[in-house]
């Protein structure tokens, strides 16, 4: 079996390059939005939500999908927006971002919105282009007076994969858990509402990761519910890590400012749970991630790459 | 025939009620946005997208397709998202809009972009959903092993119909000119770049609007096409339109501070080419489109609800 690290730069090389290759040209009056778009897209990062995806197409015995690609990019995307707006004045007020400057000190606050905006908006271009390319396709390839409902059926899974695409990130997800972060930032947090706050914020962009990665691999609906549990439960172990990272990892390993919690009155899973169960509860909630794969696939689950991904995250340093 | 004006009250009437069904129920804990997205989102307005899109759907001939209105509500979320970051301190800066405090005085800045991010994001969740609920009705009705023709094939027009919402919006097309709008604030603009920028803020949407009817009623792309034109045309029309009426018109009429753009040293196109070619130029670009409408649908067209609201457009005071 390849080393988990090396094979993991790999993955995150061909992610990088395709992200690149599915970014705008910087051409045009408005050139300045691609720049700033690419400034943050490929800043970096560790390609998480991407990977997910792509590994559980594969757990799923998913092969040469030509739609995958795109959604792999649209995820990333909606990723970064996220990031890129978490980042200005009027919500974290944050300078600095995998260890280089925010998008808004770079470009300035109007375009750090608008290349925030030009991120999302273009994930669900990338992603229906794809689709869309993939249903001209069969139609063309039609004999006769019908569509045989192996291909109908593929490209109802495309449709589906937009619906999650189109889901997690919104309102009842990600967007979700960031009003209620923003909006109760230096007010103490009761357990349950951190809870929706993690599950929302980070859990449903790694949960549609999953799902869509299953979903594009032909996953039963109850496969991708599986998933979805799955990705909740990633999902929670990342942020308490992240909580965690926050008190005991330096500036350099992070590649921004530590201690922000502290300073900026947050409730953590930390603060609230103390660092001995937070430390646990990382433990648990990747066990039961773990143990849903396991269950799906069977003997020989451990060796899977996505299993072993996640077995990373758990001492995970940055 | 009904007379245009009561005729179109009741449109809008009808558009508001559907926009307020489809907007997510303010509960839970990130209701502060959806009470933010429903300030703006039922903040009045002339709901011009959704009545191109349903008259161009009407045009082709199109009836009962249950997609119709989510495209409808997807549109005008679009265009409202897009005037709440507008308006933001980062951008141009507004206070009020449509007679009322613009969104990020009422709610605060974070929640304002916030709010204008679920609006995009929740567009393609609602558009997304009923394509594969689309999907998922014509697959529950499937006889045997293929699917007849003309299924897959409104099935494609609705994935296409997602194509052009991902597009337009976005940095080939009104987020694009915006881009432009926001960089050359406070400079003077060549004649090019202005007709770019019309162009592209305000042509692109409506183009999509008139795109996505015929799309959806099953035109062919020659007749997409030429809807894509004619929406160039309208688009052009309006923006100009808009130009006069910031110099012609009171601020009781726009319920927004006229003048603006003066105060704003911006170029315009009355300030570029004088009032009396700006007015000539709203008649050239109606016209345009409505020939194409006439070359559309041959006799009669002049009839049609789709002409007459065109026509209208010329002569708007607000």
């Amino acid at each position: 079996m390849k080393d988990l690290n090396s094979e993991l730069k790999e993955k995150i090389e061909q992610v990088d390059q395709m992200l690149l290759d599915t970014l705008p040209r910087e051409e045009g009056y408005q050139k300045t939005v691609y720049q700033a778009m690419k400034y943050s897209l490929m800043a970096g990062g560790k390609r998480l939500r991407p990977l997910f995806m792509k590994s559980s197409f594969e757990f799923f015995g998913g092969k040469d999908e030509p739609m995958l690609d795109a959604f792999m990019a649209a995820i990333e995307m909606i990723h970064t927006y996220s990031l890129i707006h978490d980042d200005l004045p009027a919500m974290d007020d944050d300078d600095y971002r995998r260890g280089r400057l925010s998008n808004h000190k770079v470009f300035g606050e109007g375009m750090a919105i608008l290349a925030g905006d030009a991120l999302l908006g273009y994930a669900y271009e990338v992603a229906s282009r794809a689709v869309d390319d993939a249903f001209s396709a069969e139609l063309k390839s039609a004999r006769g007076a019908s569509l045989d409902l192996a291909s109908v059926q593929r490209l109802g899974r495309g449709v589906r994969a937009l619906r999650i695409l189109g889901n997690k990130p919104g309102v009842y997800g990600m967007l979700g858990g960031q009003v209620v972060d923003v909006e109760l930032t230096g007010q103490s947090i009761a357990p349950e509402v951190l809870d929706f706050i993690f599950d929302y914020k980070t859990g449903a962009m790694i949960e549609a990761s999953l799902m869509i990665g299953a979903c594009l691999a032909g996953a039963s609906e109850s496969q991708i519910e599986k998933m979805r549990e799955a990705g909740h439960d990633i999902g929670m172990a990342f942020q308490i890590q992240d909580d965690i990272l926050d008190v005991t990892a330096t500036e350099e390993e992070l590649g921004k400012p530590v201690h922000s919690d502290e300073k900026n009155d947050k409730t953590t899973w930390v603060s609230l749970y103390g660092m001995e169960k937070a430390l646990q509860d990382v433990q648990d909630y990747s066990d039961a991630a773990l143990a849903i794969l396991r269950d799906l696939y069977g003997q020989g689950a451990e060796d899977i790459f996505l299993y072993r991904l996640i077995q990373k995250l758990i001492h995970r340093k940055k």
